[in-house]
């Protein structure tokens, strides 16, 4: 078992520079502690809460600055695909294509994804069950991409609530696949009676050391210079500033898991 | 307050046959009943739970039966659409387009369902709570269209169940919408294991029993002449012969709750 | 099937004055509907959220006021009991013991109260599926007590919020027991953050009409000629006021459940 | 921040002779490994699923045989209480008194407890948010006791089964006690369509390395040389022989979490 690698990055690509800001930190933070980065962004946030809420740069001019970053900074990139339009544009540049939790039993854009021949990172929807994910992850595999990582991101918990149930990581973990574990959407307070998602970015740590300490083979985090100021998923970013800590820390966990 | 209306078909359109059949038989028990019928087919199930799951005979042919359907009985129909692309095309010919649950927070999907100017029957998803339909609502009427139906279809209630919480039925009609019960797909048991999603047909009656009394707008119900070979949604389909029993009391009982 | 009952009364016995008051006006409106009327109240209210919660006017003077209660108006009383010793005491006068919830599982309480030979209306846990009341039911029945009601009271649904399963109702049923079906206690919101339960009446008659339309044998519904000020469950008592017109439509409901 | 404190022993106290082996066993590994151990056994099963389930030797016999272990070995002892009689007789000899989940709002069983003076372990209800203990809390330190540990053992999660929201340890914590994860019933599979409540004790590991990982002041795990044929909890208790390595492993995550 090697040690766990991170997906991070600012949940939406706001602009180059932001983008080179962030990677920047992020390398050399990753590359001090031996931890393999993948650089995530949205170019579109898809299912806002309200049709105010800011969407992102777009997907054409967000591919460019991907492949700026890659050649920048040679780590591999990630980001959500909503149709299955977008598969094989973004497969173009993107290394990692991610399937949100809410489309995660959409069988065409499976399929889509699967034929990009990209690795896929799938999340699991809040209303599945970790079981549940043998038969997501069957449409990947026959459709012949078997490159696929199973993500937990919560569950549904009453309302407003999601609950992270660690179990779901060996049981996906025994269905074959790679398992991510989202820190910070884990950590969303669903809708509520306002026009915004909540969360609380108290927690990441908490469920992030759970699930490290279980042993995973990737931990996804996003993380901003400015999370109150962020136009998305603001309360459940971490702040950059406090990654080094917290990742440091993690590394010492995944040590212990993996000996 | 007026006596509910009727959305009830097949789950998936199988044929032109299959569908003069059962639209035939459901006009004869509405007629006699004096209850509004809207007759609703799927032309695709976009999102069954493995790949090998039976679809549907397509959109292009769906159309066409639709709009035999309309001349020969003159009653609405309504089917589900899955992709921004379909909205437009299946308006042409469909009255009422269908938002399904896991799509519920798309919003590119449904803007452009709500600029069809088609009515639109949206799903609560299984991971929002009620009043979060607030902010689904907006979507439709911030893009100019107010023609909105409400429906109740479960919420996720622990792994591969759902519970439905009847307070829902009311919460939403105070957001101004009329509410829709499902009770077909209220009773499934998503997921699980095996390859399919599972349900119970024996509380189709319960739950629109309760639905009914506590006064809604419009009851969805798939009903199929032979439910346990049906290619989709066979356990929580009602059984056609017994749809007039069944709607007899629910009549009673509507009665008395608009009273 | 004949016509519910009603299990109704303020949630603590106050006073002899006031208990007289509530009788006579539940006595008057379940006269006019021919609506059986058991009389409820607790004498002890045991798990209150905080230490300083009233917690009624004692046991002794509680059973001198049922026996008269049961005299003058002829009612039979129910009231709910804590520990074994006071079901041999209890049921001296009280002509249904009732089972808190939280005490669903404690075996020597279940006998105790099955040894008495009275009634027994037993709650079902919020942590209890409704197939796990066979087990509850067979405690009562194997020590030689089979005249049992089981009764709907909510089920856990993530923090600080009750959703009432209406497939409870028949699943119940089948066990082989008459269903109550407790409308006051399924709207409250348990704990939160502060130090008493609280609770939304408006939703009571919701619920109320979707259980009688199922069909019960019972419906337990507390209420208060001034909720707001009563010393436990004001959130979720009805308005005596209120009573006559919501049972006029709940015995319509009956009627057609029934038919 | 001092290493984590581990309770363990069988669920059930079955003879003397069975609880000097498991005592020893349990004091030669612990000892080894620096973990402060506490002697845990229950001496009467109160909620059993059915009236047919095994409830243990008793209380005097019981007594006896912690008075002799207490002496011999040298650890405090834990053990389960269930009515307000039991806590002063209890006391005498038993270092913590237990709280059940099912009893954590009992009032009356709390004070009795608090007025013994003894620590108290309470194990939060399934029924209850973390946030909720505080109350709960509140009923010992107001009765004179603040020398009280708050438990996880699990919330209700759809039916027949629980789920450890990890977030409850922090949540806990900031309530000013000590916080104890019970790693056993966390696994349980309560209730179900059969006479007893199953479990999985595959997790107990993965529950146990989370808790740890987040930091805890005590790990309460059940054990058995045999468990599949111990009377009760057998599927959730861990094997005897597996307990060093999980401990050896869990004081390592331990050290980092405190680092």
């Amino acid at each position: 078992d090697k040690r766990f690698s991170l997906i991070a990055g600012p949940c939406q690509m706001e602009s180059r520079d932001h983008a080179y800001m962030m990677a920047g930190a992020l390398v050399e933070m990753t590359d001090k502690l031996g931890i393999g980065l993948v650089y995530k962004s949205s170019f579109d946030k898809a299912n806002r809460t309200s049709l105010s809420g800011k969407r992102g740069i777009g997907l054409e001019k967000a591919l460019e600055v991907f492949a700026d970053l890659k050649k920048d900074f040679g780590f591999p990139v990630l980001t959500d695909i909503h149709t299955e339009e977008q598969c094989a544009v973004v497969a173009e540049t993107v290394d990692i294509l991610q399937i949100p939790a809410f489309l995660s039993r959409q069988t065409d854009l499976l399929v889509a994804a699967a034929r990009t021949g990209r690795a896929i990172n799938v999340k699991k929807g809040q209303f599945l069950a970790p079981w549940d994910m043998k038969n997501v992850l069957a449409k990947f595999t026959e459709s012949g991409n078997p490159n696929v990582m199973l993500c937990e991101r919560g569950a549904s918990f009453g309302y407003n609530t999601l609950v992270s149930d660690m179990r779901s990581l060996p049981i996906m973990a025994s269905l074959g696949a790679p398992v991510v574990f989202d820190a910070t959407h884990s950590v969303q307070q669903p809708g509520g009676q306002g026009g915004s998602t909540g969360g609380d970015r108290r927690f990441v740590e908490t469920l992030a050391r759970a699930a490290i300490a279980i042993g995973i083979a990737g931990l996804f985090v996003e993380t901003h210079e400015d999370p109150d100021n962020a136009p998305s998923d603001g309360p459940n970013m971490v702040h950059l500033k406090d990654m080094p800590r917290l990742l440091e820390k993690l590394v010492a966990f995944d040590d212990i898991a993996k000996a």
